[in-house]
């Protein structure tokens, strides 16, 4: 560990300097999203020929919409695993950084999903985007692995075991959900791509019989 | 409450990164309302050909300075809301996700209608960008009345049911303002755009017996 | 103030969350500086072919430079200014805000500048850079005398009036400078332009004798 | 020391914001390396053509990968610099900007790089990206030698000899890989451009006895 040298009481802002860090790339990505929607230029215009052109951008805005949740939930997660960190390590840093990797590129997925979302008869812009998720939330249980793990001693104390697949579970609802989505669209474009809607729903009542399983444990213990 | 599991003593920064990330995207937000803020290519530039593009934007110039102090205003609003929050819940995360959903698409509509400042004769922009006042004020009131509701159990002390009426009303000054100002424009359009200059008075000087009502009530109880 | 029910032991950190999010609007309008920068795209690239489109952007790497240490001063200038700092009010956001309105047009402001750094013979683009340096001094001055102010209540301990001069004379020193390098470039447009560079070794050399009365007279005190 | 009269307790908030500051500038510097993802445009889109059109950016995302990784190993190289620091001086501050000034500049020399890709024939791109990688080195030794520079009086505690000059040979790995990938890729481009693959091989295992040898010093120490 390059660290080994720092005085003791400057570690917890050491760490905390990673969450800055990483809630500012966070907060650009999040805010990027945004950069698709570009303004647009009418040559004459008049209400009726500018709402004709805003109306077109209504699937852009639902798209928006859903990636800026998505970021939003993976920002709430690692909001969530960072909760239980008391120490870093040089290996947490660069788990931490190909996370925001992944992170940073959903602004051009998300933009390449939304230029061709009335192109309908396509199925790359979303398989694209699909593989960005997915690699998100790969990274994502990689670094709640990497920190839950008790032999790396950078926990505040230590996760039952439940509440480590607990989390883990969490991190596959997105994944999967979007990997089913595009199985359908590729023959239901409509229907698969309305099928991410359910996420919010899994998470909030398909979990609740794992995350009171996980809680009574730990209070048994 | 997926939360649960965290150790008491990382639950201050736990809170504060809501706030840092909140306030990492206002700064993005507030910072690309400049970005339609495009330098004028003039092909065989005189001082005075460029002045001439530039006059031109004096509008954008002041509309860019509104909706400055409109996200400025929100973000001086969420910071005094926050002031009384003590915990945080799942649901806190995606209210306060909601309400920066609405503040990020604000560089867009104020940027459309910095685009058609100059077609006077158009009311969509200004709607939309009404329409979306109206949102981030409605995702703010939301916020505060979740906060402020001891039934969450999130707040640092108990608020008078005063001074949670007093944040409703300061959040509504902008809204209803900007409401008014839109149905006078389709009559009068240069008079309806002038009545947000308005807002700043009636927050200083309108909402000062309320203000006093509220401290006053909260000192006897 | 609307403030007056918070809980004090949240003071603090709301008062950081305010320089929170100016080193948030600090650190996007100095990175969006170098976006003016685009890289230029030749049809039939060849090394020398690019060399020779690059080589007209040297010019603007030394604005850049320059428009870099101006934000990047002001910010050290809102660093020390804040460090005065132990309360807050509601005008203390809002002159914090304005002078970021200032902060945040700088990079368009630059990019003007930039543009049409070639053309020797306009002086409009570098007239309004420098009335934005003007303009962001300004606000700069008025904040300083805002917080040194013992009537507003907001300072770790009271500042001698020698140092709170010396502040304000700090502040005048970039604009003061190129007021001047405006007016030379007026006439002698490539020796107006070179005055800034004097900039640095003013404020390390000729601010020494009062540095050291205000912190003379600091020590009597 | 224009910072002499700040209260004493003020001095641990200063000193952190500087770190605010700075993550945040390299947060926006590392999304920002992004934006040269621009979504393609195809007129009659099918998956074939827009496949073709994206194949051709896979060197677009490996050359951003490393970018990002440089960037983010700066960024971790800065967190560990800033890990001894307990007091600041204005030199530090503009020794951070000017650190800061090169790491802006990175998204676009990254981006030019990217631009002339698959031109491989040229060599001034890979040679422009070179000189920001080997200025951003020095401008961090340059920061390291300050910091750790006990005459200046800024460090938590005295760092040994051999932990200084270790952190020197952190701070050469990148530039000096990259020079030898420059110098090799005048005449076998392919090889040369892998050569900073290397770069994390050498930092894990290259550095080991070194690293050892320091930790043990400072024990017996």
């Amino acid at each position: 560990m390059a660290e080994a040298g720092h005085s003791s009481n400057k570690l917890h802002f050491q760490l905390d300097r990673i969450s800055f860090f990483t809630d500012g790339v966070f907060a650009i990505a999040i805010t990027l999203l945004v950069i698709e929607f570009k303004v647009p230029i009418v040559e004459h215009p008049t209400d009726a020929a500018l709402w004709d052109r805003l109306a077109h951008m209504g699937l852009l805005l639902l798209g928006f919409l859903i990636s800026f949740c998505i970021v939003g939930y993976y920002w709430s997660v690692h909001h969530r695993i960072f909760g239980y960190v008391e120490k870093y390590t040089s290996r947490l840093i660069w788990l931490n950084l190909m996370f925001l990797f992944s992170v940073v590129l959903l602004p051009f997925t998300s933009g390449l999903l939304g230029e061709y979302a009335s192109e309908t008869h396509l199925h790359l812009p979303y398989g694209i985007y699909v593989v960005n998720i997915c690699f998100t939330a790969l990274m994502n249980a990689l670094l709640w692995f990497y920190v839950s793990n008790p032999k790396h001693d950078i926990l505040t104390h230590k996760i039952s075991r439940e509440r480590i697949l607990l989390g883990f579970y969490f991190t596959l609802v997105v994944p999967i959900l979007f990997v089913i989505s595009f199985v359908v669209s590729l023959y239901e474009p409509t229907i698969g791509r309305l099928i991410p809607i359910l996420i919010p729903i899994v998470l909030k009542y398909g979990m609740t019989g794992l995350t009171a399983r996980a809680a009574a444990n730990e209070k048994s213990a």
